[in-house]
């Protein structure tokens, strides 16, 4: 396969094979390759198509549900070097962007504009912007504020089926409604690099956010903070975020980083307040639910450091060993429920379990943590990860909220969607890749 | 074709046989069905595809561009029966209603407790939310609030193609995140029922709205009305609600209904603040436009006319003749570009056009009159329609915010997308409905 600086170093390609899931197969790539334009991936896949060749598209690979993970014989296609901002456009509150700008990047660029793109994965000072695409990444702020979806206004695509591969299409647009067509943009988003490859993103972005208070609560149980926050939820609040983190979180990036928390119980709950009446109110549910204690601050610094504690609760829990990273997302008022069988689950396995959470919306991120090289824990993990996926489906929820199926989560994913809606997602990658060339195998 | 309770009198049939847009064409009904479940669902599509016959899929039939205008032979698939609110779980922010629920009485029976379903298309008191999931329809609040797709969280819907015709699939989820497989709730939304029929809709709810003030600003032309609306996107207001109305739809609405509304002047724009900033905000982006008055009230008796008036607008033009309705959605820098080139062009076709917009987004109806029966007239409204559509994709929008494409804009739809996109869609609407059932001819 002709294309320039095809990089077949296998040093090079054992790097780029794999994204961080712990135990999600990885193949071994034919070569790898960085385009640096939309022609140069419609390039790449236009010879992929007449070679054979599947295509597993990359950004900055921080998944972990293994979707960037290579297959044997790919072209590892690693998007990082297109990562120019295009356009920021304040009048219409939008930018366009290339796949491999990363989020905190554009973060930066567009708030030096007065404006705010808001989805914030805890993978944001690294992940990319065609990565969260890729996996409808959500974060912190989208309790209030929506997932990648919700700021997609528009892509530029290279795909194959219904064009020949190598085509670049447009989709979606530019202003902020429109109706012209099948929702082509939100079937990409989340599609996981299975039914193309993005090439431009255009995204909505809104206003700088408002200052905002935080509040935080202390509780003796775990159960009892998912009960704060399905009593949050069910009094009509509007937190901009409401994150639970347990004792394991909290111990691990207090061994590690020294910022000074006292995790001395055994769940906290971490809320952004952007009026005063919601930080009033989460005082009152924190209190109402049996808060050991509770506290407003309008204290950035102190609120910051709780944040950052809660941004590096994954690097601080991986220190200890290899982690299985679990991504359910239940009904609000089920989080509770889910809690307690996150508990048991760990008793019976024997497994330790580290929970954080996205709480407000019932998205729960159980990390199973086991000592390095011991083949019977990792066994015990594998099989306390299903359990808990089927708790979830069994409470109503769904086995990723964010970070997406991968290799690590499709026999979840088919006992969630039933053999109905399977055969329909099915039958639209049949359609959209016939030679099934992007990314084979997954979601 | 056996179904219990086939209506084939001619009478019945013709009033089931189009909606509100002038000028669509509809054929001749086979029959009409009209379905108390999703089982009689299933059943009609199993027997539509047995004997081939085309399904058309309606609700109140109060859509404005042909969508649920019958094709000759066709089944006719009434779902206004399908009325219930099956369930409101206010813990969770959800309901769930059969497609046939009208609009406003979903508002009405979650705002009995304290909740909020927000989009408000104008035909709220009689449209059903079964027809605003298959337009994606809009409103006044989908400013800040968003679309019809932004609150469905999952669909149950009778499908073909891949699955046996008449087969009810399970579609999105109940959680507030998900990303467990390709997002074909999206795809279901805004399909125009070219897809299959949807028989039951998970709605995400919000807490009750804030209360809100009225801004008013009246300008001496409408250029400068769309100016102080460029102006208060960019500088980062966020209002509810952000409503052009010309001098000609405030003419109509005051001598229908003598609401006591003085239209001395040629644009006026109403505006829903829900922060004392945004209401200063906006009072002086209206001023420094070169607004004639301005007033802020936070008098909801007199708000509520105003808002009133915005909303009967469109029953009031229909008094004096057949109306032709655009959709165009432009970027909101582009409104004041936008509304010059629709008075250019009504003074070139001498077609009297007034315009209503949801102008914050960009969304402008204007609407073209014409005297009854005289036929020179509605062929100059036609080719005024044809080159509003051009100008607006000319400056980057779209022929549809979000009324949908139907039969009136299929051509302009077409020049939108360009061939790949076109081609893209093309292929879905043949895997998902091989047999070309489900409202053929449509979007």
């Amino acid at each position: 396969m002709k294309l320039p600086g095809l990089i077949t170093d296998p040093n090079t390609l054992a790097g780029l094979s794999h994204d961080e899931a712990e135990w999600a197969p990885a193949g071994t790539p034919y070569a790898a390759f960085r385009p640096q334009s939309t022609e140069d991936v419609q390039q790449a896949v236009k010879a992929c198509a007449e070679h054979n060749v599947p295509i597993v598209p990359r950004g900055a690979g921080t998944g972990l549900s293994g979707g960037a993970n290579a297959t044997d014989g790919c072209l590892v296609l690693d998007l990082s070097r297109m990562d120019r901002i295009l356009e920021i456009d304040r009048d219409n509150l939008l930018a366009v962007v290339q796949p491999g700008v990363v989020n905190d990047d554009l973060k930066k660029a567009v708030a030096a504009q007065g404006l705010w793109y808001p989805p914030d994965p805890a993978s944001s000072p690294w992940s990319t912007i065609g990565g969260n695409v890729a996996t409808n990444a959500g974060g912190l702020c989208c309790l209030k504020y929506g997932v990648t979806r919700d700021y997609v206004l528009g892509l530029e695509a290279v795909l194959g089926g219904p064009v020949p591969y190598g085509t670049a299409v447009q989709l979606g647009r530019r202003t902020t409604k429109g109706v012209a067509g099948y929702d082509l943009t939100s079937l990409l988003v989340g599609s996981e690099g299975t039914l193309g490859v993005v090439t431009e993103i255009t995204v909505r972005l809104r206003p700088a956010p408002r200052p905002a208070g935080t509040v935080v609560g202390a509780f003796d149980s775990l159960v009892a903070a998912g009960q704060a926050v399905a009593l949050s939820t069910s009094r009509g609040l509007q937190p901009a975020a409401l994150e639970l983190i347990d004792r394991a979180c909290l111990q691990a990036v207090e061994d590690w980083k020294h910022l000074g928390i006292e995790p001395d119980t055994e769940a906290m709950l971490l809320a952004r307040a952007e009026t005063p009446e919601d930080a009033d109110g989460l005082v009152a549910a924190f209190t109402d639910a049996g808060a050991v204690w509770t506290e407003r601050s309008t204290d950035s610094t102190e609120a910051e450091a709780l944040f950052a504690a809660r941004r590096l609760t994954y690097p601080a829990l991986e220190r200890l060993g290899p982690l299985l990273t679990e991504d359910v997302c239940v009904p609000r008022s089920a989080v509770p429920a889910m809690l307690a069988r996150i508990e048991e689950i760990g008793a019976r396995h024997q497994v330790r379990i580290a929970t954080i959470a996205h709480a407000g919306d019932g998205n729960l991120h159980p990390l199973l943590i086991t000592p390095p090289g011991d083949d019977n824990a990792r066994i015990a993990a594998q099989a306390a990860f299903e359990d808990i996926i089927d708790q979830a489906l069994a409470l109503g929820g769904t086995v990723t909220g964010e970070h997406g199926v991968g290799l690590l989560k499709r026999d979840g994913m088919i006992r969630e969607l039933g053999p109905g809606a399977h055969a329909v997602q099915q039958a639209i990658k049949q359609t959209l890749d016939p030679l099934n060339l992007f990314n084979p195998g997954k979601a």
